[in-house]
Parts: structure tokens; C-alpha cells; sequence
């Protein structure tokens, strides 16, 4: 391999505060989100990509996808979800394979509940904290990040 | 709770293309260092934090606090990596309750093989896609997302 290219000063700096952040991040909005709605992050993420489509209902390979769970690991939590109540599953009339996972009365009411207080946890530690500038930052370059990793996904692995 | 402060598309832009980024950063940068180096991020965050200590060694408790984990995971953890012959521990003389751990030669070198790797990737799906006022823009307003973080976890809980 050739001589690495350490981090300079500056990325240095930008990829210590981006670690830390993320940390932080993860630990306080799930902790918010745990004390004041009783959900994990995981079970916010499943209620809340139900609720914004159409019949609040997806094919478990999709939610998986969204995810970037496994199909196995998010059926073990999906197991756990209705038995709570919070969605149902049913067979895909078109696949067999493809099972829909829908959102139900209940779940609605939770996400339902539990999105204000999120949605200004959210506020409060990152979003109001940005300038206008910050912001069109990160929407820029999170989704150039973003699809460079979905390019090499999709590329056979080294 | 008064009408919750939605996201406008821009911000929502943003905290989307954050979450999706972050998901994405975690898995494939996880991946290459098991990959490459047979390191999970934690041995990674561990051995380095070692290395860049003056006498190569932390306080148990100074290291959780870096981490964000409690003692007692990361005494667990630490378990793990000493059986791998990374590190040791020792008693700190000055005060019996605060265990030291020690990076071995062996765990040198694991984070002196492991380290070139896994800046090129973290160049190659993140600091290198970003332009230098973008690079300038997560510092900046990453540092001060773990400010105001770090200040909530030092007022008493609400």
C-alpha cells in the first residue's frame, strides 16, 4: 500500500466531531424518544416509514431495505412490535414470499404521540442548532455521501 | 405541548440525509475494518485511544466517558480484547477503585496495520467527497452539536 494520506488538521477535526456527534446523538435522541413515547429507535423508524405511505402498509423486504436490517433481524422485532400491538402481518397476495407488514390503529396512535416529541428532541439537538448555510451543508453532502455508498453496494465487493 | 415546529423540507432534507449517512457510514466502515484488519469499531476506538495516550494507557473510566459506555460494558469488552493479547489491565496505584488498561505491543501493532485501511476509507466514503467549506461547515457545527450535548448531560435530568 501506498504511504497513507492521514487526516489533515481540518478533516481531522470535521471527522472527530462527526464521530462524536453521531454518538451523542444516537444516545440522546433515543433516550428522549424511550422516556417520553416508550420507543426505541428501531420501532420510531418502522411506525413512522408505515405511516407516510399509502395504505401504512410495506413489504417486510422493503422496511428491511430501508433499514438496512436483515430480513431476519427486523422479522425478530417485527414479532415483538405486534406483540405489543403495533402492527400485523399478512401474506402478499402477488408473492409468496413477500410478506406486508401494516401499521395498525394503535401503532398510528403511537407514532402519532410520540412524533411532536421527537420532532422537537430533533429540534433541539441538531436542527435549530444550524444556520441556514449548515443546513443546506449537510441535506448537500449526506446525500452525496449517501449515494456514493448506495453506488458501491451495488458494485461486486473488492 | 403547542403545535409542534415541523421540519420544512430543507431541514427535513438534512436530518433524512444525516440519518441515512450515518446508517450507511456506520455498516461499511465496520465492514472494511473487519475486513481488513479483523477489528471491530470498538477494539478500533479502544486501541487508538490508547495510542495517542502519553505512556499508551487510560483510566477504565476515562476511556468509558470517550466512549459513551458504561463501565461495566466496557470492562466486558475489555474482557475480550485481553484475551486476544491487545491489552492488559493494571490496579492504579493511586486510587483502588480506578483500574488502568494498557495497550500491549500486540495491540500496537494491530492498530498500526489497521490504521492506513481504515483512513482510506473513511476518506474514500466520506471526507474526500466533501469540498473544503463542507469539511469547514461539519466541524464547525458538529463541535457545537456535542457542546450543547454535553451541557444537557451536565444539568440535572428533566
Amino acid at each position: 500500500m501506498d504511504e497513507p494520506r492521514w487526516l489533515d488538521e481540518r478533516e481531522d477535526r470535521a471527522w472527530r466531531g462527526y464521530r462524536r456527534m453521531r454518538r451523542l446523538l444516537d444516545l440522546h435522541l433515543a433516550r428522549d424518544l424511550m422516556h417520553d413515547a416508550g420507543l426505541s429507535e428501531p420501532d420510531y423508524d418502522v411506525l413512522s416509514d408505515l405511516s407516510e405511505t399509502p395504505g401504512q402498509r410495506l413489504r417486510v423486504r422493503e422496511l428491511a431495505d430501508r433499514m438496512l436490517w436483515s430480513r431476519s433481524r427486523l422479522s425478530h422485532h417485527l414479532t415483538r412490535m405486534q406483540q405489543r400491538g403495533l402492527v400485523t402481518r399478512e401474506e402478499c397476495p402477488t408473492d409468496a414470499r413477500g410478506a406486508i407488514v401494516v401499521l395498525t390503529p394503535q401503532g398510528r396512535r403511537a407514532i402519532e404521540a410520540a412524533a411532536p416529541g421527537h420532532v422537537a428532541a430533533v429540534r433541539r439537538h441538531l436542527i435549530d442548532l444550524l444556520g441556514p448555510d449548515e443546513i443546506a451543508a449537510l441535506a448537500a453532502f449526506s446525500h452525496r455521501v449517501v449515494e456514493n455508498l448506495s453506488d458501491a453496494e451495488r458494485s461486486p465487493p473488492r
